[in-house]
C-alpha cells in the first residue's frame, strides 16, 4: 500500500424528489470517492444523474451506496431478507447507478454497503457472501469498502474481490478497536485540527489513539467522513490543510490499491 | 433485410413478489426475444434474475421493457413527466437490467418502452429523443423497439440507433393500418392457423389483410404475441408449426438487423 | 362465551393492482370475518373498496390486516422498526380501511397484524403494547385478533381491549400445543371432514387432537382457513356442512364476544 | 358569511422520513387551518402523527391534503387515472388522516386537493365528482377547499358538500383574476405589509387589485399562505399584525361556514 496517500469518502446523492436537504454540491470538491445512494434507502433517478455529472465534473470517483428498499427508515432499519434478496437488490442497484455512469462516459469504482445492510453484512458470513458475489458477478475490477473488524473483509479477501478499509475519520474508537457510531468531537481530538492531524497519523504511521488512551494499529486506504456530521465543511478543510502539509496525496481509492 | 426470417418477441417478468399469475415458464421456449420488466410498471428484482436466467437457458435475446413508475396502473396510465425524468427512469432502469445480464454473461439486446410511455413517445417528438439518447447513451449497440408509424421510429433513425418495426401478431389493423388495441381473433383470421398463416405472409411478402379487407405493406423484424391474449400458448404453437413449413427461421432480432 | 358458536376469518383483499391471484370472491360467501390488506403489503385502495363492498354484499365483518411497508415481501420479512413506528403503521392502515368501511356504510369489526408484525409482536411485549394502544386509540370497541400463546394476547387484555383467541383450522399443533405453520392434512385428520369435525370439537368441548395424539384444551372464539391452503373450498365447504350438523352457528365474531 | 373573520391555511406535514425541510413548527402557530399530506406525495405515517399533535397543540383545524400516488414527483405531475381510482385514493388517504386525527381526539375539518389533482379536478367535472362523492361519503360535515374559478366548487354546490374559496393571499391575480402561480412580490404589493393589507381588504370589502390595475371582486373564507414561498414567516407575522390592526378575527373556517 502506498503509504503517503489516501481516499477521502463521503455519502452522496441522498436527496430525493423535492428533498433537498444534503449539501452534496458543497462536498464533493473536497472528496475523492463518492458513495452515491441508489434509490433503495435514498436518492431517485434524477439525483443520481445529477450526482454522478457532479463528481464527474469534480474528477471524483463513484461508487455505489446499496441499501434496502426502505425509503422511509433511510436503509436504517434491519431487514431480513434472505442472502439471495440481498444479492438481487445489489445487482440491481450497482446496475442501474452503472447505467447513470456508462451514460456519463465514467466507470463505476466501487460499491459500500449502506445503513443497516453494511452492519448485518458486518456480522454475517452468508450475507457477506451474497454482496461479494453479487459484484463479482457484476464487475470483478470493483473495489468492496467495509471495515477490517467485518467479516465482509474476509470473505471479499476470500472470493479476490478488491477490498478496502475505511476509517470513520469523524469517530472515535473504543480502546480495543470497536468503533463509536455517535459523533463526539472530544473522541476525536478536541477540533477539526486535531481530527485531521488523528487522520494524517493514521495514514503516515498506522496509529490511532482511542478514546480510553491507547495506541491502535490502524490500515485504511480511505477516510470517512459524514456529510451530516456537524461542522463537516470544516472537517473537510481541515483535512484538506493538514494532509498538504504532510505532504499526504489525497486520491482516489483506485489510485491506491492494485 | 434477410427476408425468411423474424423475431418473436413477448413481454416476460412481469410478475412480483408473491404474484405469480404470468406463466413466463411455458412462453419462455416458444420466443426468441424477451422484454422483461424492470420493476417501475411490474417485476420486482427476484423477477428479474429469474426471468434472465430463464431466457439464457433457453437461448432467448433480452431487452429492457421500460415503463413509468407506476406499479399500481401497471405503466398503462398516462404520466406527465418532463423529457429529462422520462430519460432518468430509462437510464436506471436499463441499468439495472443490464446489471443482472452481466451477472448472468449474457449482453443485453434491446430496449421496448412499455405502455403508455411507449404510446406517449409514439406520439411526440422530444419524448422520443430522450428515450433514444437515452439507450445511445448506455450502449449504441441496442436496439429499439417500437412502431414504424410512431415518431419514435424517426427519431431512432434520425439519431442513429438501431431500430426495429415490431408487428402485434394478435391484434388487427384497420384498413388505414392503424392497429388494434383490442383483441379480437376475427381481426387475425378467426384461427390460430390463420393467424400463423398472416405472420408468414407478413415476414415473406410483406403483406397484411387489414380488417376493412383492404392489403396493407408492412415490414417488421419481430412479431410480438402477447402472453396475456386469450389462448396465447395455442398462437406460439401455430406459428412454429406454420413457420417452419414455410421455412422461416425464428431468430432474436440480432441476428436479422445488421 | 356462547359454546355453539363459532366465527370464520380469512385473509381477503392481498391481490394488488393487475395482479389477481386470491379467489376472493369464491370464498367471501364462507366466512364471517374478513382481514383486509391495507396496501401496506398487500392490496391496494381500488382492491380495498372492492373488497369491503364485497364483504358487505355477503354480511361478512370487516378487520384490517395490518402489516410492514414490505410489498415485495408480503410482509413476511422482519423489519427492526421502533414500537411507535408500529404503532403509526397501524393508526394509518386501520384508519385507510376506516375510509372505505365508512363510505360503504359498515363499521369495522377487528384488526389482525399480518405475518411478521403478527409473529413478532407475539413475542415481544412492547411492540404489542404499541399495536393495542393504536386500537384503542383509534376505536375502543374494536377486537384484536391474536393466538391465546402470544404475549399480545395478555396486553390486550391488560389494556382493556377485546381480543379474541383465532384457531388455525387447518393446521396442526404439537402435543405442546404449539402451531405447526406448514400445512400438512395428516396434522388435521387426513381429510377436509375431519379439518371439519376438528373444529366442531374445539367449539363444543374446547379439545383438539395434537399431533402426537395427546388432546390439548383450546377455546378459540375464531376459526382461521387460509385462502391459499391447497383445498381451501373444499374445506370451508366441509366446515359449513359438519358445523351445521352439530347444530354450531357460524356468526361473525362480535357476536359472540362481550 | 362572515365578514370580520377569516381562516389562514397552509400545506403542512410534508416532510418525509429523513427528509426535515418544511418548517412545520415555525408555520404552526401563525395558521388556524393546516392541509397535512397524507404519505401519497409527501409526508409518511410518523410525519402525519407528529403533525396533527403539532396542529392540535396550536388549536389548529387539520384537513387531509390529498394527492397523487407520485413521491418523486410530489403530486405535482399530471397522472390520468380513472375517476374510480382517484375516489379510491381520496377515501384512502382521508381515511388514513382520520385515523390520526381519532387518535389525537380531534376531528378533520377538511379535505383539499393537491397539486395536480387539484388542477386537474379544477377543470374536470367528472374527476371533481369523484372527489366530492369520496369525501361526502366519508363524512358529509367536511369543507372541501378549492377555487370558486374551478368546476369542483360548483359541483360541490350541486352535491351539498361545504366548500369554501381559499384566496392564494402571496400569490397576485390577473385582471381577468386568473391566479398567477408563480410567486412575485410585486404583484401583491411589493412588501409583506402591504400583502397583508391587501388580505385585509379581501376580507373587509371583497376586492383584490389585480396585476394590471383593476379591482377584481373577491369572497373567500380562507387565505393560503405556501410555506416555501420566500419570506413565509415574515408574511404570516405581517398578516397577524395587519389583521388585528384591521379587527379581523383569524380562525378555522369551520367558524366562519354554516
Amino acid at each position: 500500500m502506498k503509504r503517503n496517500a489516501v481516499d477521502l469518502n463521503c455519502d452522496m446523492g441522498e436527496n430525493f424528489g423535492l428533498y433537498r436537504v444534503f449539501p452534496d454540491h458543497k462536498i464533493m470538491r473536497y472528496i475523492t470517492s463518492a458513495n452515491l445512494a441508489c434509490a433503495y434507502h435514498a436518492g431517485d433517478p434524477h439525483v443520481m444523474r445529477e450526482t454522478v455529472l457532479l463528481a464527474k465534473e469534480h474528477g471524483v470517483a463513484v461508487g455505489a451506496h446499496v441499501g434496502f428498499p426502505d425509503l422511509i427508515g433511510f436503509g436504517r432499519r434491519r431487514m431480513e431478507c434472505t442472502p439471495q434478496q440481498v444479492k438481487d437488490y445489489v445487482t440491481y442497484q450497482v446496475g442501474a447507478l452503472m447505467g447513470f455512469c456508462r451514460s456519463a462516459g465514467i466507470s463505476l469504482q466501487h460499491v459500500k454497503p449502506h445503513g443497516q445492510m453494511y452492519m448485518m453484512a458486518g456480522e454475517d458470513r452468508v450475507l457477506s457472501e451474497a454482496i461479494v458475489e453479487a459484484i463479482l458477478e457484476l464487475d470483478e475490477k470493483l473495489i468492496l469498502f467495509t471495515h477490517r473488524a467485518f467479516v465482509t473483509y474476509d470473505v471479499a479477501i476470500e472470493k479476490g474481490l478488491r477490498v478496502i478499509n475505511e476509517f470513520y475519520g469523524d469517530r472515535g474508537a473504543r480502546d480495543n478497536g470497536v468503533l463509536i457510531f455517535k459523533f463526539d468531537l472530544n473522541d476525536i481530538g478536541g477540533s477539526a485540527e486535531a481530527m485531521a492531524r488523528r487522520i494524517a497519523r493514521m495514514v503516515k504511521e498506522n496509529k490511532v489513539v482511542a478514546t480510553g488512551g491507547k495506541e491502535i494499529d490502524l490500515v485504511a486506504e480511505s477516510v470517512c467522513i459524514h456529510s451530516d456530521t456537524p461542522g463537516a465543511l470544516d472537517f473537510f478543510e481541515a483535512v484538506h490543510k493538514v494532509l498538504q502539509e504532510e505532504e499526504i496525496e489525497i486520491t482516489a481509492v483506485r489510485n491506491i490499491v492494485q
